[in-house]
């Protein structure tokens, strides 16, 4: 058993606080990692704060996760020590379903495994990566490519994915035109990758306060959704609407936007229902979806786009002891556009 | 000018009475056709109660059109005088804007011409198939193939290519797992051609009365959606649910039967809201979509496929004077399953 230090909130409503938490022994297809750095994704907040359904505490979070192999079990073929690597949101899932047989291990039939906050199938509650150490099975290690500069590409892991998998699913590419909604964590990934993708690329910011990153991140439009004109101005514009945000938007709103075959993917899930009638999507053939991040080989085939085509995240590099105002700072939206904790501070 | 015989709605209350209309004299691009069946589509009460919206009296409706060449335009070069032909739910479209193009006339980015209570791009309003004979352009005329049985064939025009569409447009085939909710006219022929498809079908009604019939159409199961086990028994179970059934259902309910990447297909439109939670479809990357009945080609493709695979409605001939006792019973479900009416009998 390995101890290592980590970052945990001791309850829903109180700070997180320096802790040790516990790796298991090395499996045969485990593989050791010190953790160099960790992003913080909104889902780590609300997570903590059981607004995604009760937890256990002390709970460590993190799902962006990037570092280097320490050690690998006696099985393992695909790292090697030394190797710079990372995990995402899952760590483990059946590995028999149909859907982990396609890869889609995120759509896991008989439940994946969260890399905190979930049930590993031995039982153990998983905690995540703030912390100097993680353990984690070979196949949901991801490989890094060395172009990628180490101190930014870790959100890549999840929100690079979230936006990546999407954009490739419903075919962003030469041709198709794709709003992203909301320019925050995610959002701003999303531009990256779909204009990188080749697609044309608008954002449905609130304000057009980031207009100027996000015409320089790749967006060819930026409309403000406070403006009413705007939804009057893009009816029936986009064959694909990825929803970045979560806070309750008027759905029916952003339906009327697509073109004919065209699909509104939900990222996040906001706590009211979403509402519309029949015929907006009947008279359009269009479509309402929605995503999760994705299975292992897109993640990977995300990371390797990204060192192709020189995508990274905006990051914002802090300290473990600041992760509780970085907490305030992403509720209040006044980061651009990723925190990401250097994981020596936890030592 | 042509005077017809047909039968028409004075107003949204009153029964339909027998009447005459007047059919454009023929242009160069239309056809004059005989009409010989008509079947009558739940739409068209629906249309004529003003449901669907302020219309103007008198009205005469019926999409579902099936007859013979009696005259062509100086320059129509698909028609032939004698031809048995067809007519459905839109007889013109701008036939310039992308979907046009595409032959996706019934999303016509400039508007569809509805078969009636339609505004033409003349400024008429276009007046239905519950009459003598009828003036089209012949680009929306369908050839209907002779080994369909002429008095069956009708509402393939608008309940065929209602469930057609939306089966060939997700890929329902041999392999795939469809559910088809609600045994009436539209549902009984998207039993028929899912099963001619290859797919494995499922039908969702709401009793089992109609199970019998159901397997002899080709379904392999059939469920009461009315037995609360259905739901809980068939969680995750399908590629594809097309539902016909315009009564509000519990859209959430349905949505936890798709698999992975499953689809819901909204053929019908509800006047309430359909209202479910984001995470229902982020979980296994579910949709939600519409469908409307089908352009130019994919109709003739319906045709010709149901002549090749034998799948015809299952009708009951009446007499115009029967227009109105057949509309309550339509009204109560009490049509096994779809009528037809003997056009001659409007003479």
């Amino acid at each position: 058993m390995l101890i290592v230090n980590a970052y945990a909130a001791p309850s829903a409503t109180e700070p997180l606080i320096p802790t040790t938490i516990e790796r298991r022994d090395l499996g045969p297809h485990d593989v050791l990692i010190d953790i160099a750095y960790a992003g913080i994704c909104h889902s780590d907040i609300h997570t903590l704060r059981g607004h995604g359904g009760p937890i256990t505490y002390p709970q460590v979070v993190g799902h962006e996760i990037v570092g280097f192999v320490r050690e690998i079990g006696s099985e393992v073929t695909k790292h090697q020590v030394g190797d710079r690597v990372g995990v995402g949101c899952e760590s483990n899932s059946c590995g028999n379903c149909e859907q982990c047989l396609k890869g889609e291990e995120v759509y896991c039939l008989n439940g994946n495994v969260q890399t905190y906050a979930g049930v590993d199938y031995d039982g153990t509650i998983t905690q995540g990566g703030y912390s100097q150490a993680t353990v984690v099975k070979e196949n949901f290690v991801l490989k890094v490519p060395e172009s990628l500069h180490i101190e930014k590409v870790a959100p890549l892991l999840c929100a690079g994915v979230t936006l990546y998998s999407p954009l490739k699913h419903w075919n962003a590419g030469p041709g198709t035109k794709v709003a992203i909604v909301g320019m925050g964590g995610l959002g701003h990934v999303g531009v990256k990758l779909a204009h990188a993708l080749g697609a044309e690329v608008t954002v449905l910011s609130r304000t057009l306060s980031k207009e100027r990153d996000g015409r320089a991140f790749g967006a060819d439009h930026y409309y403000a959704t406070g403006d009413p004109e705007t939804f009057a101005r893009l009816v029936g514009q986009f064959d694909l609407i990825l929803n970045t945000v979560s806070a309750g938007l008027d759905i029916a709103e952003y339906v009327d936007l697509l073109a004919v075959d065209g699909t509104l993917v939900l990222l996040g899930a906001p706590s009211e229902n979403i509402s519309l009638t029949a015929l907006a999507l009947i008279a359009g053939r269009r479509s309402i979806s929605g995503s999760a991040n994705g299975g292992i080989p897109i993640t990977q085939e995300m990371l390797d786009f990204c060192a192709e085509h020189d995508v990274l995240p905006e990051t914002e590099l802090i300290r473990a002891e600041d992760i509780n105002d970085a907490y305030e700072r992403v509720l209040s939206s006044d980061v651009r556009y990723r925190f990401v904790i250097d994981a020596t501070t936890f030592a």
